[in-house]
């Protein structure tokens, strides 16, 4: 999905809708994660190790800036502030990254491919819950990049020219499941809209059957990589 | 400038125009220059004091990246992959970068903005002797991406909060000319077409005269930031 440089005043072209606060919370949740997104590829892109690798990464970063700047023209039209939507996710993301930074290309690969999927797959759960418009917007930006193919068809090249970073990768992707379980634990904790939208208070059944839907796909994932999950 | 992502097909939009090795090189040393000032901004994003500064280096980042597309679009229009016009002028903007790594988001601020502005200004001098539709793209791609503003207002306000950070930064921004002269220098005494593009072989009078114009252009340019030259 493609917008303007500079962004149209999207606040303009529509009247708010009363936004409820689970709504404002997974705009804000989605688009810092989207803009970090863009900085972690981007910045992960000065480790390809070609130039045909650097300009795919860069492209893929272009396009996830791309979708930060859809979820900040909703928000506008919204009438909240992007800053203000963004700033209770600031802490939680920033430290996930810290806590992640991959050491190789490699590791940025399986970082991208494994964490922005399950991210993907959560922000999608709590989206189907969402009134029209905002819910269209998140499962646009939520669509693939291009990443997925581009990951595995490297990921897998690379444990075929040598198997043993199979074990070292899939140790990787296991920390960055348990990295990010922890700030979505932190999230839910502060986040009572957010949280109540994804399942009724109290109600584990509904969580436990969420969280096994996310884990199989991620398993798919991992399967895809030639890594054991 | 806005491209689309993926890129449209260029190559059968229109015929090639048999590009001389000048235009090639430019179009290459603009792209891949286009290419690190992406990575760069973004990088320099986490750098970033404020949720604002971060979001308005990330939309200049972008922008960035789109003249890139650009530029592809129109060496594949020409017949000529983006990589291998790319090629020989990897090496002096790495180490140009390596050589002047911003220590903080300051040094970020004044290297944007003194440093892209000095090569815009030399890829201008040698845009207008380009044949026509590259020198139409060269010269739409190097309209300011709206961060001569923003640095400028930034580095005034650190400078009038703290005068004793304008020494550092007029030393720094030294430090960034004397390293862009020197990968300068390297890429003329490689690129033969190109610097015969710049000025007649041996007619170090006009040569001169390029230098001073672009000397005195970033003269005025530290003197907006607030900086001895």
């Amino acid at each position: 999905m493609q917008t303007s440089f500079p962004p149209a005043d999207a606040s303009a072209s529509g009247t708010a809708d009363q936004p409820d606060q689970a709504t404002v919370d997974l705009l804000g949740l989605l688009a810092y994660g989207e803009l970090t997104a863009f900085e972690r590829m981007a910045t992960d892109a000065r480790m390809s190790p070609t130039l045909g690798d650097k300009m795919a990464l860069a492209t893929m970063a272009a396009a996830e800036f791309s979708h930060f700047r859809a979820i900040c023209d909703e928000l506008d039209r919204l009438g909240v502030g992007p800053e203000d939507a963004m700033a209770p996710f600031i802490g939680p993301l920033t430290d996930f990254h810290n806590s992640t930074a991959p050491a190789d290309w490699l590791e940025s690969l399986v970082k991208a491919y494994v964490g922005d999927n399950i991210a993907a797959d959560f922000y999608r759960e709590i989206a189907t819950r969402l009134p029209g418009s905002s819910r269209e917007i998140v499962l646009r930006v939520l669509a693939d990049t291009g990443h997925a193919a581009f990951a595995v068809e490297r990921v897998r090249a690379a444990i075929e020219a040598n198997p043993t970073v199979a074990g070292r990768l899939a140790l990787w992707a296991r920390r960055l499941v348990g990295e990010a379980l922890t700030q979505a634990q932190r999230v839910g904790v502060d986040r009572d809209a957010l949280t109540g939208l994804l399942v009724g208070v109290g109600d584990l059944d509904a969580l436990a059957a969420i969280f096994n839907r996310i884990m199989s796909a991620h398993s798919r994932r991992m399967s895809a990589l030639g890594l054991s999950a």
